[in-house]
């Protein structure tokens, strides 16, 4: 069982605690690190000047994943205008520096490629929870 | 002049340096100070569990109004989308925290009283920006 | 393998990349997200007031984790001494919100325990990667 | 009066409410807004290959003044061991990535001159705070 799981389960006034909340929390801060060191990792490369708008999506992307993966993380007094309101911030930020990335994954940029992957992912986990809240 | 002032101006590609931008980069940051602020004041008062839906909503707008604080902050590879949905997000996110506090102001929190009001102007320095960029 | 470990593989300069730091990586954000939601289930509890340094301790742990994860993410031009300053800090945050969350845990707070093993955790991650800094 | 100083001064249970923390607050954000701000506008320089050292400690201090500012925003079961400890990594943080703007600073970029400003500030009034809270 993971930590986010665990914490999930003792809660004592759980308002979601179920498997979507899980897997947005998680995917939140997967992709909020993701993209942290795709960053990084653009940076690197031989010509950073030509990722300039990735690196850019990527730090936006990290902060608004990692603003989300706490705000999803909180039960108490659960506010669900506020939590759409971050989940839907988070869904398109991950729909567009996913979309950058996988524009350098295609010429080879393997951390791109996982980082696509993680901004997929972290979008997905938004669209779910955010669709579970609107029902 | 202040240093936010004086990094916009000395930026090499500057995508909308103007007043508008400033002010909503100093409410931002603000609004993240005074949230964090008075959800510790709350937690300091002599019955929390009273004001736990305060407590919570402040450390979500404080998380939102940090991550936009940084992502207007950027200007390189200036990506309207993404600046949008953070600033809407932010906005909502201040109201509501906004009103919540208001509330207790009214039954003399005075750190709810001065919260609200940094909420209240990055709500409409948020929509100022968002509203500029939809023109 | 973690989104961590596939960003740390693919990076153009790693400086680090082995086990000990990808450890750490995944510590870091496990437990900036359990004292995220330790803060929010003790706010959560019948009597939050008795839980107001634990409260405290986990929203400052959170912030110090968060920051270092992503510290720890970065391998581009690496600077040891900017990383071991995050990690002591962030060590030292985990073994004191690991004892505040540890006393509570024995009196039966389910939360308390997993984020006293996360803090855990985390603390012994920094300090080994710390260590094999200074080495 | 800032915000930061009203909600300093209307807190239930002020720990520290005097000028050195105010300072200390007001600079850890500012500086959090110019290390954000530096690293975008190194990235939109002509050759952001040769600011890599700059952006990357710029990203780190940027994350470090954040969790600083966060946590001596707190006064509520102070703790001196954690915000000394947060304290010294900014202190620490903040002289690096001065050092690595002022570089810069000498050869004509502004937007590293402003940063390093910020920079020294900051270095200087966490300083301040932890000497106050070790006497």
């Amino acid at each position: 069982m993971s930590f986010a799981q665990a914490m999930i389960q003792s809660h004592p006034q759980p308002a979601l605690g179920n498997d979507t909340l899980i897997a947005c929390i998680r995917a939140c801060f997967d992709c909020a690190q993701a993209c942290t060191a795709c960053a990084d990792a653009c940076l690197g490369e031989a010509d950073p000047k030509s990722l300039a708008r990735c690196i850019r999506l990527n730090l936006d992307c990290a902060d608004l994943c990692d603003a989300t993966g706490r705000i999803v993380s909180r039960q108490t007094a659960f506010e669900p205008h506020m939590v759409t309101a971050a989940l839907r911030a988070c869904a398109i930020s991950c729909r567009l520096c996913g979309d950058e990335c996988e524009r350098h994954a295609q010429h080879g940029m393997e951390h791109c490629r996982v980082c696509a992957e993680a901004c997929r992912a972290c979008e997905q986990a938004c669209n779910a929870l955010s669709g579970q809240l609107a029902a």
